[in-house]
């Protein structure tokens, strides 16, 4: 992925202390500012291969460097896949020379595809709006199935766009905009090495440059809240042998820490994952799982509800609603809802089933 | 499970917010230090039903107390399976005169079957050891398979001497023990509602009551640690789905929390059980899950073994070993050394594969 010119850019970054050579060269790379572009591999994750691995992944953005006559350091390197195996940089570099010759304006679908490990779609959206006077694109390309954690999901996400927009306010809006996507989705509770989100602002649309506390910040930043939710919710539907989407959505926590813990609780326990996949409206695994969150709550004020329909009021079965829960829990799409009744702190997050294609998937996912 | 006569009684009971009501029950009565014995059933949990919850685990211990001429208070009573759900006590109060009437001192067996809910096989181990000057048993009853995490396991054990030791001894020895075999075992990181360990002591040896930091101490809480430790493996072998037994054993921590955290965190990823279960060398996700325990690491300072097997020395992949880690990882059972040489922090604890049993188990439960 390739800007014709010189384009703002800002990252973050997985917070493992393994964190993958690529990361370590990007994070030291986006600090100037300015890119031009980034290369990215899926198979192997250029990670635990000692020194080598920052040898390979300079390599590949210096043969992007010399093929588009860039300056040093000017190209971004992203690598997705097995954790402990060396590049093959020699086929990297080899084709090298074939990648430039194809790039194109409307090879985003591509791009999207070629960046693809266990995911089962490619995953783009784009999105056009009103920015600095002039209409302006941005479009968003990720990968991620597995791995899947707040605080990032595995994944890597690409953001484009031809609105002006210095580095520092990408920054900020790129970190509040993962804030209420990537850092709020779960498939297994697995924390990558690799997890990578790039914005590339060019201002080729010609707009005026967007400033701080401006009605094009707002926009511009309601713009990339969109597409990132919109990559999020898609690495969720594609969540690795997963037959549901779960929105958890916890209200009512004395504080909203304690609801992102209790949420993350939910998502992390594999007896109410499992339940869901069984099609099983088990609250009782909910109340279980919420009871040893670590957050402050009592088991005769919590509701818990499954679209909508109440299976638990004030900590007890609704005996009432069984069957209807029944039919609601069936459902590929379920918003789970837990009051907790303690407080105002609230927290939503979305995750997936617990399925044995998950298990299948993951144990022999090497051979 | 009854004692001809009083007996000193300790029990230690589930960290969960939400408790069962037979846990609020045993709790209070414990602290009279005295008991004559405990009721137990399985199929349901009694938690989350409310006022009734209470009233129906009085009323089983009332049972018990009347038909063996008991005083009010001398019975203790546990429960577990399914949470939401009330007990149908009915049948329990109108089963207990023949349940009374088959007690028996060979008993131990039908009660260790009796209590199991998805338990493959029932688990029960007695040592013989020399306490107060005579000869005493003691004898450990168990289940558990699922839910199962530390801080404690899901589970209910119970045990039972004829030594004479007196109750505060008792509950020192029982919380010793607790903490080196029912908290380092995990299944599936679930954390019951129901969660209790009792022991009973009778004096029926005839032998001098075990005093504070004697031999006979040492002796006794010996016997209990191998005891409990002995029904811990015996739950993991037997976890749900498993078809591994695993040995966690991280050395080389910063400190003893930090290995406990790190062997914790290897314990709960699902993609490193899952490539337990797929027979999976794959220590690339051992790796990453350190990486994100929240432990003071630096990647290349972690060596990796699989029963003895080196396959990452100083974070990096020991290639010239890939055969023999991948015949050691085919074994039921495996012991994975993780050395962060960081420091001289260690723990160990146990754990199973993930498999796709798991999952089908989990998911069809109820049904």
């Amino acid at each position: 992925m390739v800007s014709d010119v010189p384009a703002s850019v800002a990252g973050v970054f997985t917070t493992n202390r393994v964190k993958a050579a690529p990361v370590l060269v990007d994070r030291k790379r986006v600090r100037s500012g300015v890119s031009r572009g980034v290369i990215v591999n899926s198979g192997c994750a250029n990670v635990s291969v000692g020194r080598r691995g920052l040898v390979d992944a300079e390599k590949m953005t210096a043969s992007v460097e010399s093929g588009l006559s860039l300056g040093k350091g000017e190209a971004l390197v992203c690598s997705t896949g097995l954790i402990g195996g060396p590049l093959p940089i020699e086929k990297i570099e080899a084709a090298v020379p074939r990648l430039i010759k194809g790039l194109s304006p409307t090879g985003w679908h591509d791009a999207a595809r070629a960046i693809m490990t266990t995911d089962s779609f490619p995953k783009l959206h784009r999105v056009k709006g009103r920015v600095g006077g002039k209409s302006v694109t941005l479009l968003g390309v990720a990968k991620g199935a597995g791995m899947i954690c707040p605080e990032m999901a595995t994944m890597l996400a690409f953001f484009m766009t031809d609105a002006a927009v210095p580095s520092k306010l990408l920054s900020k809006a790129l970190l509040s905009s993962t804030e209420q996507s990537f850092n709020r989705i779960s498939v297994d509770n697995g924390m990558s090495t690799n997890d990578t989100a790039l914005i590339f602002a060019n201002g080729m649309s010609g707009g005026r440059p967007v400033k701080s506390g401006t009605g094009d910040f707002k926009t511009f930043s309601k713009m990339l809240d969109e597409v990132s939710l919109e990559l999020a919710h898609m690495m969720v539907r594609d969540g690795e042998g997963a037959t549901k989407f779960i929105e958890l959505d916890v209200r009512g926590a004395a504080t909203a820490g304690e609801a992102r813990t209790a949420a993350r609780a939910l998502a992390g326990s594999l007896l109410v994952k499992t339940a869901f996949f069984g099609s099983d409206p088990n609250w009782g695994r909910i109340m279980a799982a919420l009871g040893s969150a670590g957050v402050r709550m009592r088991e005769d004020k919590v509701d818990i509800s499954f679209n909508g329909v109440r299976v638990a009021r004030r900590g007890r079965g609704d005996a009432g609603n069984e069957r209807k829960a029944a039919r609601a829990i069936r459902k590929r799409d379920i918003v789970v809802t837990v009051n907790l009744n303690m407080g105002k702190g609230a927290y939503k997050l979305w995750t997936t089933d617990l399925s044995s294609d998950y298990v299948k998937l993951n144990s022999v996912y090497r051979s």
